[in-house]
């Protein structure tokens, strides 16, 4: 179980094999078997495999071939609409249109995300996570015809590898765990942390052919840059709004 | 692995069997390989095992006992401190005190902290998730002395199972599946969804306790009232504040 956790490979590129229905369903099952806030399962996975569907999905994903090309993309959303229906069907006032309760269920999400994952894995599928799901999420929620209450937090793309690529690196567990409390970095630590990633040719590469002169300013000069961030933070607050999340 | 994944509880009493420093660091070097945006690995954790730690971080999870008893409490947090002083050390301008890179740090740090739990049940532990992380994060934040762009996201308490309590329900896929868009609910699709929650007789024994008179008086009246929602809405948005994530 460890081994399969530490083969964990993103997958871009899927083959044309079909996901059965009933191997989709009962991955899906064991997803919600994660453990989640007062077991009010306060979540929704969107399941489309409708090519006009994938299309409208496309340009909120910044047009990523994987939306077009996996079997199945899953949409995970954090979701108060059923459990607050439930509410006033049931001569009770729900009181979940707020910030906290929006973390609460975005935490749920996310653990039944991963879950789902590992279970597709561990029965020979591959997936690949799209962070523009926080970019864009008014235009999911649009495509995806989401009521008020509904976010979505991540989407999964799914299907059979075509190819499996080279792992990526990770940091040394320095640089993540700390003990007992917070330690915080002296510039000699972060030196020793990130030294083997900075002297490695792939990012050697990486900097050159995006013709910087660090690796942090690929990231902050190219990938994520401050305005785009800002940008999308905003937008992402706006979605919350709309959704009835955020005063 | 389906059935390792479909066989989770919460566990919240633990022996006194020491977990193995190695077994604890192996585990987490494996939740470390989960997806993560850019590979940025934006994430900390703090594993706290020093009673006198324990004790401050207990208030602000509500003194649940779980926090003293297991021997190992782990916070998981988004942190984009470290990777924002490489930039700043590299002649980067870190762009990433804003909330979409909170919500992308977050996203991240739950499918390591998700990736992290299955790893340790795979090797006979049990953990329980603490959703009063968010409720508490300020008081969190000055019990581990977090700096400025890590906040908690959720905690862990981990330890070798005292016993295996019985299985929660779950609802009917339907309640969380959608087929290609969101179907919105029906009154009937509602009272059909909850059916089977609402017959049981542990619910109509929680319900009696609770002395309420439906099932989700219970959590709108007892165990998630508005009014508490709301108050720590606020303090969580003024903890992304205090940590630089929100303006």
């Amino acid at each position: 179980m460890l081994n399969l956790l530490n083969q964990h490979r993103t997958i871009r590129k899927y083959t044309e094999q079909v996901i059965a229905p009933e191997l989709l369903d009962e991955l899906l099952t064991t997803a919600f078997r994660a453990s989640n806030t007062g077991n009010m399962q306060a979540y929704s996975v969107v399941v489309t495999t409708d090519p006009d569907i994938k299309q409208q999905l496309s340009p909120a994903h910044f047009n990523q071939p994987m939306i077009k090309q996996a079997p199945v993309v899953l949409t995970f959303c954090a979701d108060y609409n059923l459990f607050s229906k439930w509410c006033e069907q049931r001569q009770a006032e729900p009181g979940y249109d707020n910030f906290q309760s929006f973390m609460a269920t975005a935490i749920d999400t996310l653990l039944a995300a991963q879950t789902f994952c590992i279970a597709a894995e561990s029965v020979g599928l591959g997936i690949c996570y799209l962070g523009t799901t926080t970019y864009n999420a008014q235009e999911i929620i649009e495509a995806l015809k989401l009521p008020k209450l509904v976010v979505p937090v991540t989407t999964i793309t799914l299907g059979y590898p075509a190819d499996i690529p080279e792992q990526t690196d990770r940091l040394p567990l320095e640089a993540i765990v700390h003990r007992e409390t917070y330690k915080n970095f002296t510039p000699t630590d972060i030196d020793r942390i990130y030294a083997e990633k900075e002297s490695s040719d792939f990012y050697k590469q990486f900097v050159a052919e995006n013709k910087k002169e660090t690796l942090p300013q690929v990231f902050t000069d190219v990938r994520y840059t401050k305005k785009n961030n800002e940008f999308f933070s905003e937008k992402f607050l706006e979605a919350l709004k709309m959704q009835g999340f955020l005063k």
